[in-house]
């Protein structure tokens, strides 16, 4: 230690290191488990976790890892993952990209060599051998929405607080350097004391009110109003605000795909999943129909409107976001849609608010009486079919592909929280996000659980993260929808192609491999509509804990019609000339 | 196509599209077989590999496919990998700056969107959603020695030329940006009948002489001359020259950990691997004892230079690179090493060159007759047993941890090639690597056995590349050295560690369960020295082809002696304040 950092640490009136100091804020925000793998650049940070109320995930790769990070931050509110330099973080790098595209607070923190090291550029491991220590940090820029390098410490301290309110409030990942000299250098404990403010700042209260009056005279003067929840509600935690403006009009309600579980499904407001021309003509009907569009955290992405087939007019739109409202094309810059939901519903007028019923719009979302138990399950019963087999505060996570679209015609119970990656849609993402998503349940201290619904060839990119959720005793369903290879690819382009192939594995014996108990895991294999039927209504398979790994054998050119529709504006989009 | 397009096309005298010009291309400098995954915006380009005479490898991951793609380039002298915007390139571009920073030539071809969906900035799936498509070009620019975007048909022919030009000849990753309403796009085919100068330029011949006499002068006033050869002079194919330079002289000649196989270690001037402290003491007293090195391709990283250890003087070295040539402290810019050393060997008067005889120096890399059958396999036994099992032209790749050094006291057979990733460093690496070059041994029509040696905390991050090596039939013996977890961490740091742990596996379980067929593939499993020397001395499993997996027990708390005194090093300097 120098001797002016030995004065500075003398000053301090409750010193503790910087990776106390990290941890404990980790813990204070809410996260209790860190995703990541132990790299040399990494490792002595990491011997604080335990002090810290943390524990270690030990994850089998740095992408799954990340992937688990998403997962664990979409239902715990915020996660952290740690890796090794250059090449563990470039590793994770995708799965940061998908969080900052979703709107995931991922916090990623990089075990880096010294600050002695990367002053004199040194020829070292895990480097370009060019002696240019920024190059990640400066490719992570670009997927982060704050950058901290925690050189100095008398900054450190600040930099953390600063770096963590960024990512919660702005629900995106943000990138932390730790050198591996700095990690046990002291900085100012009774900071810790108090916690870091998360609030977010009101609007500017003259300013909302102006777009709330607007927004209440719209509402009155509508006949046919029907509210849309959107992927951006639920990241941008308005999903109280909207409940509660629901709860009071009754209102008809559509999600978005990336909107689902933004709503109660049990409701009788609740109509359906709504994305332009892939929608069930009853659901479209009723949105392109509206005289007003409550469109609240919209995020108008091609496979989230089925190729950009919203028939919806912006004159007939009000648009409510994170950072800014647009009624009609007139446009409010930095009034948020929390304050304004808010204010609406408080002040909105019961009697002057025409309210549609709405019935049976949308999908039977409850399985027919099973006929044909001897067929193959086609993807037309199974999502219905689902419906029933859901419990109240399950977590469903679906794979993009053609479970993405499937999910649509599966009705949600009560608190079910739905996840996707419609957006970024990197495949794999939801073995991932799975291990991420229930160990995040676990750590909330609740027994949810966990049922992913995955493509055989998306299983194979991140297959060995279920040695992770075996690892934790995780409380985990696992459908793997067995129709040989890249259906939703064989659907833009391709259908015959080699490309599309995979090789097929014997999945469920992945379970034995990785180590799982006779006791705390079971396989099973479903041929047809009536065993996958048995099995939904299988006791034990409900009610057991740990890990249930299920092969659902399904026709390779069966796909919901929603993806049908929206791989045809896909490949005509990709193709399009003028 | 527009009209102006039109006028274009008609003009040409043999029109191909520019997919079929880029994989004529690719074909024609010596690829066979392209690794990477399918996504929908490279599905129409996949089309056109098969008429063009590529083979598609179908990646089970993009972080494989590039390690793979790297392997391929090591052994067949360059490689491609095709990922799909955004999702796939950045799962893979841990692997491109692997390849980047060992320089390794691999084309990067990432399908993206419509030229026209760039310049609307749409928000399409696989996008940060921010109307950025040139975000993901600019990430991998900082690991690519070229970028190419293909907008523009009138370009794109001379900008594919130009770019795979400089990966082959700057040895390092190109990107290739291909949109999808490009691959159609008509250029000039008759380009394709004069195939890309990939010669490098000559030096400058009067600047050459003046450091090839100085160098002629320093070495024939020598005593005690050696060479030592490293990374460089492999990757930037200077092998022939060292070779016929060595074959003149007779001078004994060391290599480096990342020069291992760079030089006939049959041969009785091979004196073996120098890496400063951790070098075999006979070794360390023959090169650090030299009145001249010759350092050929010289890379003074951490790791293979045990911790910047080296205890040779600039004073007495000679340092040939592919880009400038250093004698003492004079440098010379521009000037190459191949060119050099052709002339030094050309002029270089046998009869005023004092050549040192060496005798058994290094360790004795032939295993003792074995005694204690029945004990644990300890890693000073098994590196020099494994000399004896290798045969000629035998491909033989370590993973970073204690293969990685342990082979340093492996004596390989004549015509062996030797690939780790010293600099890098990326654990997972090797198991895609070898799938690469076993792909790329098969290639090249030869029937070369491909032999990983693996750790099994590496195996875990790429594992599911055991299932493309099956799927392509590749002749390879996979060794995964079980002793239960990070052992190389250990030794850095936190050796009884939580995060130093994996799970177990039942390792060899994976040949089934993806799908190896009981003729082509065998598993295995040896715990102790007697069963190991069985199975190295068993006929079948040396002849036979395809997979041959094997799980070899072992310590968790041995390692080579190297790896210890590596670890120790790097451990300081993670923790080193002045």
């Amino acid at each position: 230690m120098s001797a002016s950092m030995d004065i500075r640490t003398k000053s301090l009136s409750k010193p503790v290191n910087v990776a106390q100091y990290l941890f404990t804020r980790l813990y204070q925000i809410g996260i209790r488990s860190v995703h990541g793998l132990p790299g040399d650049y990494n490792l002595v940070a990491l011997d604080y976790l335990p002090e810290c109320n943390l524990k270690w995930v030990g994850s089998v790769n740095e992408l799954n890892a990340s992937y688990a990070a998403d997962g664990y931050a979409r239902v715990k509110g915020i996660s952290a993952l740690i890796t090794t330099f250059g090449v563990g973080e470039l590793s994770a790098i995708n799965g940061i990209a998908g969080a900052y595209s979703e709107m995931v607070p991922v916090v990623h923190i990089v075990g880096c060599p010294s600050t002695i090291s990367q002053r004199n550029g040194m020829l070292l491991h895990h480097t370009l051998g060019n002696g240019d220590f920024n190059v990640f940090a400066d490719m992570s820029a670009s997927v982060s929405c704050a950058v901290a390098k925690l050189n100095d410490p008398a900054e450190v301290a600040a930099q953390i607080d600063h770096t963590l309110r960024e990512c919660y409030i702005k629900s995106r990942p943000v990138y932390i350097m730790l050198p591996s000299d700095v990690v046990e250098d002291q900085v100012e404990g009774a900071r810790l004391d108090t916690e870091i403010d998360l609030s977010i700042v009101e609007n500017e209260p003259e300013r909302e009110d102006y777009v709330v009056d607007l927004i209440l005279k719209t509402l009155h003067s509508s006949k046919k109003a029907v509210v849309l929840a959107d992927a951006c509600a639920i990241r941008h935690r308005a999903v109280p605000e909207l409940t509660a403006f629901l709860d009071k009009t009754n209102l008809p309600v559509f999600v978005t795909p990336m909107g689902k579980s933004a709503v109660d499904e049990t409701k009788e407001n609740y109509g359906g999943v709504y994305a332009g021309d892939a929608s069930h003509p009853d659901v479209k009907a009723l949105v392109e129909g509206a005289d007003v569009v409550l469109a609240v955290g919209g995020l108008k992405s091609d496979f989230n409107t089925a190729g950009f087939s919203y028939k919806t007019s912006q004159l007939n739109t009000i648009d409510l976001h994170s950072d800014h409202c647009v009624v009609r094309y007139s446009e409010y810059p930095g009034v948020k849609m929390g304050g304004v939901l808010r204010k609406v519903t408080e002040r909105l007028d019961m009697s002057k608010l025409s309210v549609q019923k709405i019935a049976h719009v949308g999908p039977q979302a409850v399985a027919e009486k099973l006929e044909g138990a001897d067929q193959i399950i086609d993807q037309k019963w199974f999502w219905p079919r689902v419906s029933d087999f859901l419990k109240e505060n399950d977590i469903v996570v679906t794979e993009t592909g053609t479970a993405n679209f499937g999910i649509w015609d599966t009705k949600f119970p009560k608190g079910v929280t739905g996840l996707n990656q419609v957006l970024w849609g990197s495949i794999g993402w939801a073995v991932g996000a799975c291990q991420g998503a229930a160990l995040g349940a676990k750590d909330a201290g609740s027994d949810r659980r966990t049922i992913l619904f995955e493509g055989d060839g998306s299983f194979q990119l991140t297959a060995q993260e279920v040695s992770t959720m075996m690892r934790h005793d995780l409380n985990i369903i696992l459908f793997v929808l067995c129709n040989d290879g890249y259906t939703i690819e064989r659907f833009i382009h391709g259908e015959e192609a080699e490309y599309n192939d995979v090789v097929e594995w014997k999945y469920k014996e992945l379970v034995t491999v990785f180590g799982g108990s006779e006791q705390r895991t079971k396989k099973y294999r479903v041929n047809n509509k009536g065993e996958l039927d048995a099995l939904l209504n299988d006791q034990d398979f409900n009610d057991r804990k740990g890990m249930r790994f299920v092969e659902v054998v399904m026709d390779r050119m069966d796909a919901p019609n929603s993806l049908r529709l929206t791989a045809e504006a896909s490949a005509k989009n990709n193709a399009r000339r003028e």
